[in-house]
């Protein structure tokens, strides 16, 4: 008798695609930290083969009203190719991040089997969008396709109202989240007491807050316990996102959503 | 033998209870069209009870860390209660606008049955809200709890900006993508051949618009003639939403998200 474990998951999963830009984490990061929590493979198509970035440009072409199996146009990367599983056994073609996390929560053991705790893990990975999207926009506050040098003025004082006002509350909200869920999370997730598609999300936003503004974080995190004590410090220790983490797979930040502009961290 | 038509949907539905701020239609709208759209009743809790918002801002509070009903806490309205449908058959409380219309799209018959055609509706109306956003930014680009006329020369640029790249970019989009179901949904619905919450929500980010920026918008309109010339005007003569939009329920823009500021308009 082997004593091999039974695998979690059959082995008839697709090959899922992640259509999404070269080199950068972005917002690709949260769709592949997913995949990575669940130790399911995936084709970082533009990543993974020299051509891919064509693909990604295919599907989300300024021209398109739709592909051959019969998907709507995509509106901007993050997207993501389900082979087999669209109309009539075709390629499926989903995108917008939130919509492919809750598409792949159920099927990478990222959400719960309950329902309202499956919308209350839909929410809060909206909310951590929502702080990354705020993220962003300290250094692109006027036009995301102008230079941040051409909006550095107005960068300076988008980033002082985030870094003193959106932060915190986001931060206290979160932390109210864990406080909450304490017993059955242990302040190492936000809903329930396994790893969902909220916490690689709010635990992507917080890394990358670490990066972007490392004074700022710093100064704060201790008015988080939960979420910078034990939070934050646990979903990297998860045994497969470790191992992601320490891999080439894991793309360094640097000129995408987080950015380190030491004028825009605290002074 | 009665004539009467069975009723489409069961008179067992809950009572479902909408918090959001009073007196503005803003993020609340979009749940509001969905239950107009569907004909379902709802309480309107903050305009329909001079004691609502009290419900609404415990709800949201930024000391909760979740209600006696066994719900996390809610970053923000809109917020969503139904009696019976949380655990245990308690309240179930949500939020975040696309949760809330992901979570009733089925509920309300305003989601196809096709999964792939579900998660495609759920795309659309994460852009249209996404266009929602910029919308805000665009007077206010800097704090979003100080005055616009304390960041009305970046609110110019910002406006500017929103105005020659964005709007277009996401009009060519939704162009494009009823162009696709030209021959199911008729120019009509983004999605399918009937009504969805992504044809409720991205017409009212187009009517907002027509709101905010009606010299942009007027001059525009012409290169995009099924979204304004068949799109939008359609869905305001859908049965229920005309009635609603004929109503004193629904609340007038002023100063929410859609604002009529002349100097942020086209010149």
């Amino acid at each position: 008798m082997s004593t091999e474990p039974t695998p979690k998951r059959p082995r008839t999963n697709p090959t899922y695609e992640l259509l999404y830009h070269p080199s950068i984490p972005g917002r690709g990061e949260f769709v592949r930290l997913a995949f990575e929590a669940a130790s399911i493979p995936y084709n970082d198509v533009a990543n993974n083969d020299k051509k891919g970035y064509s693909v990604v440009q295919a599907a989300c072409s300024p021209k398109s009203t739709g592909d051959a199996d019969g998907n709507p146009p995509a509106f901007a990367p993050p997207a993501l190719r389900v082979p087999g599983a669209g109309k009539d056994g075709k390629t499926l073609l989903i995108y917008q991040t939130p919509n492919i996390l809750m598409y792949l929560g159920p099927h990478l053991g990222l959400a719960p089997e309950d329902e309202a705790e499956r919308l209350w893990v839909n929410q809060n990975m909206l909310t951590a969008l929502d702080l990354n999207n705020e993220a962003h926009d300290t250094h692109h506050p006027v036009a995301v396709m102008q230079y941040y040098e051409d909006q550095k003025e107005e960068a300076l004082k988008k980033a002082k109202d985030f870094r003193e006002n959106r932060i915190p509350k986001y931060f206290s909200f979160f932390e109210r989240v864990l406080k909450g869920n304490e017993e059955s999370g242990q302040g190492k997730y936000l809903i329930g007491n396994k790893l969902t598609y909220a916490d690689t999300t709010l635990w992507q936003v917080m890394d990358g807050l670490h990066f972007a503004f490392p004074k700022e974080i710093e100064a704060r995190s201790k008015d988080y316990p939960l979420l910078f004590g034990t939070f934050y410090p646990n979903i990297k220790e998860e045994k497969h996102l470790k191992e992601y983490l320490a891999s080439d797979r894991r793309l360094p930040y640097s000129m995408g959503i987080f950015r380190h502009y030491p004028e825009l961290d605290r002074q």
